[in-house]
């Protein structure tokens, strides 16, 4: 039985690095608090009497030995960056319950057949260098070295630069650590489990996702000697891409989800006319077919919009990441799991993405998770009540260990 | 007669204070580029062998004394600060033409019967503290002194503090130093003169400004777990706030311009709904009459809008300034100057605000408009030839020697 009081304390030590006054965590990937927050990874898994790798993207892979270490470690894990104005379980939950799953069985003298171990993915929130789930997309081959490495933050610093500052750029290369499995606990991130007073959600699958950024040119002028009827105004056609791409939504409704979440505006004065936008898009659907049509909108809505601007632009492709059905034996171990603990659990599509995505391309995957109350997420006041963690972590141990025992 | 060469010869100089590869610069007020071009036009003055005083808002004036010294100053002068993103023309060309003049009578060992005065006044383009024509507001007792002082940038320094921290806080308080009549020489900033072949455009007045600030505060949600039913997105009120703005100047074509200029987004990431916007409102027009009007427009779109978008916010006035007709003996030393000279003009009415507009209060006061190449400014190719330049210093000397023997 795991200790939840043991799992609240990291919860809330590590909160302190990059943690805001809101309650919050600001400790955006590859950053100085990402740095910090690693250091107590690997001095935390040092201790628990882990070994310790890194990869070419900063992924942090700590192994516990199995009677069998020819066998193909059983992953738990997820991420410790955060969103610039994040909460405090998003992604550290997972890592965080990993550790504790194994401070846990060093307590019990126990020893799995296989080898555990639990993994820290680099870039997974994608807010500094998008897309999302950068590290483990890379692990997993879906994007090259050079892609990872060349992606770059709104100040142009590049993820392969910002990895070496911070001295955590390892030598593995993609899929150079074995997985035999992954199980990746964490907040539900939405309202269902909560309104429906479930505790634990058995993860069936990841609904798909794809990114764009969007992009106006128009002429920056004066705002007060420029007349209406010569202007090139490049925020005009970018409200009506942020109305356009809430319509497509709607036009789906209920399971679609499309938001444009980040505006640059240049030169961004009172009294400048804006000369450049740049906007990112993001649109999900449980159904890929669905995301497909919402992409084909979202591509004549824009040049519609263009069109009758006066102004020029682009619309790029960002990310496209299929929606994804999590592995039937994965899934059953969460489910015994949940009902040997007498926990309540229903089974749920996740709304967001998350690294699991890319290594159940790898080796069966699955995920769990926990309540978010008020369904909130990516925000300072982001909260999953402690027996809550404590009963998703207990899930993850005897997930991992009726896993391992098949 | 001036020296063109010369007057160009200092723009192009104090160009590189803040210059910008793209042929702009970019010297915010009281940022450490305004510091250095302050030191430059204070030892210009100093070797022209003017005296140089400066007040509580750091506004600089250098004074060359007359024949009778108990005559208030005729001043010339306008602004050394530009946009984050602007031209080598806009405030500077006025304030060296200044400088121009005072050199050119130097040379001629010209004395006038009126001290002669070249300011520099602080904080016109109102980009990094709002509003606008801050330093000249405060020394006309528009804006009180703790009002001024309070002001804040987007980082959150005051105005007090980074004049403080250039070490260019004066201890002259508002209409400390006598003014005479003020002449501002500018480029036009618009389209007209060029349109029309003009060499002089003859400011008569200056349309009425308004500025507002709008916010919107909804809630920060993940983009891909949170359902469109449950969101409360700030983007999608300021985006229908952008077109109401827009919409409000066509409804009052050809004169009214509207414009939001400035967007800020929190947190402003990929993957989660906009939580807060903030933006800028900039609304002109001619008649004061119609600027009420928009003025009622604007805020009945905003609580329109307000009202159908689920989320909270309002709508704060920063700065209202009537439209100003400028004094007639100073047009007619205008108008006067440029026929001698053998220039071709017209009257106008300036779309952008400047100093001269709260001088105006104060004292005698007009302008000088120079043609701006494609009507453009506030942006890096901002473009005022060579002889147009020096032909505006000569109808600056003109104008205030002709003014000066009345
Ligand atoms: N779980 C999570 O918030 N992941 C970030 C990627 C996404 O936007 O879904
Ligand atoms: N002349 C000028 O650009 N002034 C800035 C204030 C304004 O926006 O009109």
């Amino acid at each position: 039985k795991i200790r939840g009081e043991r799992l609240w304390d990291s919860l809330m030590e590590t909160a302190q690095i990059g943690g805001t006054p809101d309650g919050g965590i600001r400790r955006l990937t590859l950053s100085e608090e990402d740095a910090r927050v690693r250091a107590w990874f690997q001095a935390a898994v040092a201790a628990a009497g882990m070994t310790l790798s890194h990869d070419l993207f900063g992924n942090m892979f700590a192994v516990r030995p199995g009677k069998n270490n020819a066998l193909p470690p059983i992953a738990m894990g997820s991420h410790l960056d955060t969103q610039p104005t994040g909460g405090k379980f998003d992604g550290v939950l997972g890592v965080l319950a990993g550790l504790e799953v194994i401070r846990t069985l060093n307590d019990a003298g126990l020893e799995t057949e296989a080898p555990l171990m639990v993994v820290n993915w680099t870039n997974e929130e994608g807010s500094r260098f998008s897309p999302a789930m950068l590290g483990s997309g890379g692990f997993a081959g879906v994007y090259s070295v050079d892609q990872v490495n060349g992606r770059r933050d709104s100040e142009g610093i590049s993820f392969g630069d910002a990895l070496e500052a911070i001295g955590w750029r390892g030598d593995l290369p993609p899929k150079g650590q074995p997985i035999g499995a992954m199980f990746e606990l964490h907040i539900e991130q939405g309202p269902i489990l909560e309104a429906e007073g479930k505790d634990i959600g058995i993860v069936t699958g990841v609904q798909g996702l794809r990114w764009y950024e969007a992009v106006f040119e128009g002429r920056a002028a004066h705002t007060g000697s420029t007349p209406m009827a010569l202007r090139k105004n490049a925020l005009l056609p970018a409200a009506d891409l942020i109305r356009a791409v809430d319509a497509i939504a709607h036009a789906h409704a209920p399971d679609a989800v499309a938001t444009v979440g980040h505006v640059s505006v240049s030169p961004n004065s009172n009294n400048v006319i804006p000369g450049e936008v740049r906007l990112t898009v993001d649109m999900r659907h449980p159904k890929d077919a669905v995301l497909a049509a919402m992409d084909a909108e979202l591509h004549s809505a824009f040049a519609r919009i263009l069109a009758g601007s006066g102004v020029s632009g682009g619309l790029t492709p960002v990310s496209d990441v299929a929606a994804v059905a999590f592995d039937p034996d994965c899934i059953r171990a969460v489910r015994d799991a949940a009902e040997r603990s007498g926990l309540s659990a229903r089974e749920i599509v996740s709304g967001a993405g998350h690294d699991a995505v890319h290594i159940a391309r790898l080796a069966p995957t699955t995920m769990i998770f926990v309540p978010s109350a008020g369904g909130l997420s990516h925000n300072p006041a982001e909260s999953t009540a402690f027996e809550e963690c404590a009963a998703g972590a207990q899930v993850l141990l005897d997930a991992v260990l009726g896993y391992d025992r098949r």
